[in-house]
């Protein structure tokens, strides 16, 4: 398995290294003055679109064969995501649709409609929005762009590790925000492959915890949540899942934080690097917070996965 | 004087290239389809320190002899030039002093303590302060570093224009905050040199406008000044300061704008860009925002030269 998805890995990054951003890994003193640790910042925040999501999404697009690609994609999502893969038809020239719920806010769709991408409404939901783009992709013989239950896209993520190894040393500790759990899939099978001892430790809101609990269960658990500051993380994890297997693989351990550990988390990013981060990378950071002495004097990279935070979070977060 | 202040950037960029980095040049779809012009934003925000001082700082003190290193340097400021200092004694293992006013706010001061510098309180206001500084420098043997009126300070921020020409093959027009002018200096000599046509237009808040007014009044003239969120480019500049025969010379035009249009434009890069800017660099969007149709369908840089608000201003502006 571990083998496969490094090759895969590989091949995502000669794909896609023209596309993305090689983004910096910025060693903060004041972080690391206040936890005793050596903390860095790997940036994803600042990767086009403003998220990691453009590595999983071009290497899907670009991974396609000339037929496939012709046809075009299709995928449901206001959210990173959804803007990832309207950025890459946009960058590729090739047909795409990113259909979303009739009632989706403005404010989300003006960040896909920022890439020029063919936007549909369709839905009173966003279950019925998802099964209208999966029919839609079928009828029309398109490809089905998943979130992160696609091996090409959990590959492209994983070239964050790559990045990573490039770019320091000896890494201890990465922390990692876990949603539907394509990230940290791709990085830790990555980094247990080429830098075992590196402990990589998912990070998740304690009102929607769903890896962490199936993890816990031994199976993809549906189980209720509650809204959460990581609205990128937030929500269920579909059945069958390969990020499920990996994880429970490759992934040592999972730390869970609140809503106000993540305001704090956001907040002293502002504070300390002057950046804005979204909830979910806020999840990562708090995730050391909370943790730090766990870490004394380690290497500690926390991923921050995206800055795609709206004016009226922001404004509640610091307020 | 354009050829000698060419050489003195090369000189700089050899110097100060391994010691800073080479930001990003992010196009924005978004600022770009609401002007009507192609929007290119130099992330001089995400500089080291969260500012282009970094580049001055670092070319001043690496160029000076061993001997004038050994007896280190001494500057006065709270401000970005400061923590520029502090970061580079701090990296270049050197001697070296920030001098702060006894009422300096925490925030500030955390700010050049993050860099491990050497900080002496003194004076009840910033006139003391600086008078002691200098005074502390000769007393001492010390060199002043001066936040712009230095060649070599001038230089250090030229090397932004050296990393435009690279990143950008037809570049219109070029809008720089300025306060001082060590920064619009270095990069309208550069650009004069080596792409004649392209304009380099400075931008000042209205409530501080001193270049622009001396400009027009052929000589520095030391006028009232009302506070600005642009706190990096308020107040007087230096009797005697190089930077204004360099900016009479090279510096196209000037624009200025209105507190209100410099907090939209921190609000309009929250929103398209997710990122965060001081006023300085709000100052250099709303001059854009403002003049759009006198931009149209062209290729503007927009110098975002600091990332560096506060947590309080950051809450007044978005309100």
């Amino acid at each position: 398995m571990v083998l496969d998805i490094q090759r895969e890995i590989f091949a995502a990054e000669n794909r896609i290294r023209s596309h993305i951003r090689e983004t910096i890994l910025d060693f903060s003193l004041p972080l690391s003055k206040m936890t005793n640790t050596n903390v860095y910042l790997k940036c994803e925040n600042l990767q086009y679109t403003g998220s990691f999501k453009v590595r999983g999404a071009f290497n899907k697009l670009l991974s396609l064969t000339s037929d496939e690609r012709q046809q075009g994609v299709v995928t449901a999502s206001t959210g990173n995501h959804g803007a990832a893969v309207a950025f890459g038809i946009y960058k590729l020239k090739m047909p795409g649709i990113v259909f979303v719920p009739e009632n989706a806010s403005t404010t989300k769709v003006d960040n896909i409609r920022n890439y020029n991408a063919k936007l549909e409404f369709f839905g009173a939901d966003w279950l019925q929005t998802e099964t209208h783009a999966l029919n839609y992709a079928k009828q029309h013989n398109m490809i089905y762009v998943s979130p992160y239950n696609d091996l090409n896209v959990i590959a492209g993520q994983g070239t964050v590790a790559l990045e990573l190894i490039k770019q320091l040393n000896a890494i201890d500790v990465v922390l990692v925000p876990v949603g539907g759990g394509g990230l940290v899939a791709g990085i830790a099978a990555y980094l247990k492959s080429v830098s075992p001892k590196t402990q990589v430790i998912g990070c998740l809101p304690q009102n929607s915890p769903v890896m962490a609990e199936s993890i816990k269960a031994g199976k993809i658990v549906d189980m209720e949540t509650l809204p959460t500051l990581s609205d990128a993380t937030a929500g269920g994890i579909e059945a069958g899942a390969i990020t499920f297997d990996i994880c429970k693989e490759f992934v040592d351990d999972y730390i869970l934080v609140s809503e106000q550990e993540i305001k704090n988390a956001i907040i002293a990013i502002i504070k300390t690097q002057h950046l804005l981060i979204e909830g979910a990378a806020g999840v990562a950071v708090a995730s050391l917070l909370k943790n730090a002495k766990q870490f004394q004097n380690k290497n500690v990279v926390i991923i921050l996965s995206g800055a795609n935070i709206s004016l009226e979070t922001l404004k509640q977060v610091i307020a």
